[in-house]
């Protein structure tokens, strides 16, 4: 059995539940964040819960804990249920609205369940990517706003690809769950930096990478991306995964680059580092 | 004690729930469909039923009912909750999706409340609107994404408006809730017809609208409806609304104009027909 907190209790995941009149289920309105546990230990939390606050802050939500608080429910949760490698997920929706449209206090849920992280032969065999044209609401927020991104799987999976891509006006943005970075012919690595969601994995990226690259934070257009010398991906879940075809577009002859190698294998180190502080 | 149905069966409204787990919870996502009824009859039952299966199939949803099916159950719910003057609402959610992110059987959920229309006073008073750079993603889907909208609420009430008008590229497109209607200088009804939801009530209006005016559905610029001769909105709850200012811009002196009200009174006829029918 798993537990789950809900607002101000732990409750069993199969009995946590949502009245209808909850602004999420009539209105898609609600933040969230999500970190994985290694050993047990949540890594990156501060990160996370400060993500958290922003986005909640940025969609005028008020969350009904303080962050010390947050913070010994999921030390509480965790011993709970105990799956040392775990996805902890926490999420603040617009709470029970009487007009079904202005928030109300906000329901508080948080979950945990085991994680599956991508395989080697997914880091080798690498991803291929097709780009549509859409741009998230309030991007710095990590709203539970997801429709583009489930909505496109079937045809993500029609045209045999992994995952989509978004752009606007020519310029890429990032990917439903991932951000997105590229490496150019002179060895730089450029990531987009408006209108995205600034991910944790993306902020550590760029702090490893800062020792073997020169780094550009700015646009990047669609075009420009076919043409790159290796792109990859980043998440806290895939962690970092290479992207070798985009619209058909075969990056760096379709294997996986070793400028990307060696910022997994440092992004590895720095995890390992992280999880035994 | 009023009811709901949920998925199968009538439950007491309080006693609605979902679990977490639902893809309305985890990503927003979902479809829903609301009508009128009046004296216990619901109105233009078919045409919001037809708009909930095309939302569905937009959104690759699967109902779990067919038409007729529903509208038995919605007979049910009439008889049984006995609200005369009524709204009802039928959402359907993403449902159990065991990666929290993949769609699963949708829960379907039937609820109905009591619904308060405009008083004549806030016809008089006409609406004030302010602009905001926007696209609904798959416009033509009654999705239950509003994030835009519940969000802009704080906006509009710091800028002394009432809601809020939709543009991209410097063409409108509709409110959160209702579309949008000008009649020109040469009392021409133009209405937008690209990048919208399609109103019943708009369906209704254009119906009665071709016995009086010229109709052209087409783009409208921002610039253009500033200059309108009048300007209105519709929706289910609102039937039909005139708006007086945008962006500040006074429409026809401030004053609700003689064509919105000839065509609000003749679909208040409209409405009365149909209800005896």
């Amino acid at each position: 059995m798993r537990w789950t907190w809900l607002n101000n209790q732990f409750v069993e995941e199969e009995k946590a539940v949502i009245g209808i009149h909850d602004l999420a289920i009539q209105r898609g309105y609600g933040i969230f964040d999500f970190f994985r546990t290694r050993n047990n230990k949540p890594l990156y939390l501060d990160d996370h819960l400060e993500r958290f606050f922003h986005s909640a802050t940025l969609m005028r939500l008020k969350p009904p804990q303080q962050k010390h608080e947050l913070k010994a429910i999921i030390e509480q949760l965790i011993a709970k249920n105990n799956i040392p490698e775990s996805g902890i997920k926490i999420t603040l929706t617009g709470g029970y609205s009487t007009d079904a449209y202005t928030p109300a206090t906000p329901n508080l849920i948080i979950q945990q369940q085991p994680v599956v992280f991508p395989k080697p032969e997914q880091y080798n065999k690498g991803l291929r990517l097709i780009s549509h044209h859409y741009q998230r609401e309030l991007p710095q927020a990590k709203s539970i706003n997801y429709l583009m991104g489930v909505w496109m799987q079937e045809e993500v999976k029609n045209k045999g690809a992994d995952d989509v891509l978004y752009y606007q006006n020519g310029i890429i943005s990032e990917l439903p769950r991932s951000n997105i970075f590229m490496i150019t012919h002179e060895d730089i690595l450029v990531t987009p930096v408006h209108n995205i969601l600034h991910g944790v994995t993306r902020k550590h990226i760029l702090q490893i990478a800062k020792n073997h690259f020169e780094i550009e934070e700015r646009d990047i257009s669609l075009d420009e991306l076919y043409k790159a010398k290796e792109v990859f991906i980043s998440s806290t879940t895939k962690k970092m995964l290479p992207v070798i075809e985009i619209d058909k577009n075969i990056i760096d002859g379709g294997i996986p680059g070793s400028c990307t190698a060696l910022l997994f294998k440092e992004f590895r180190a720095f995890d390992e580092k992280e999880s035994l502080k």
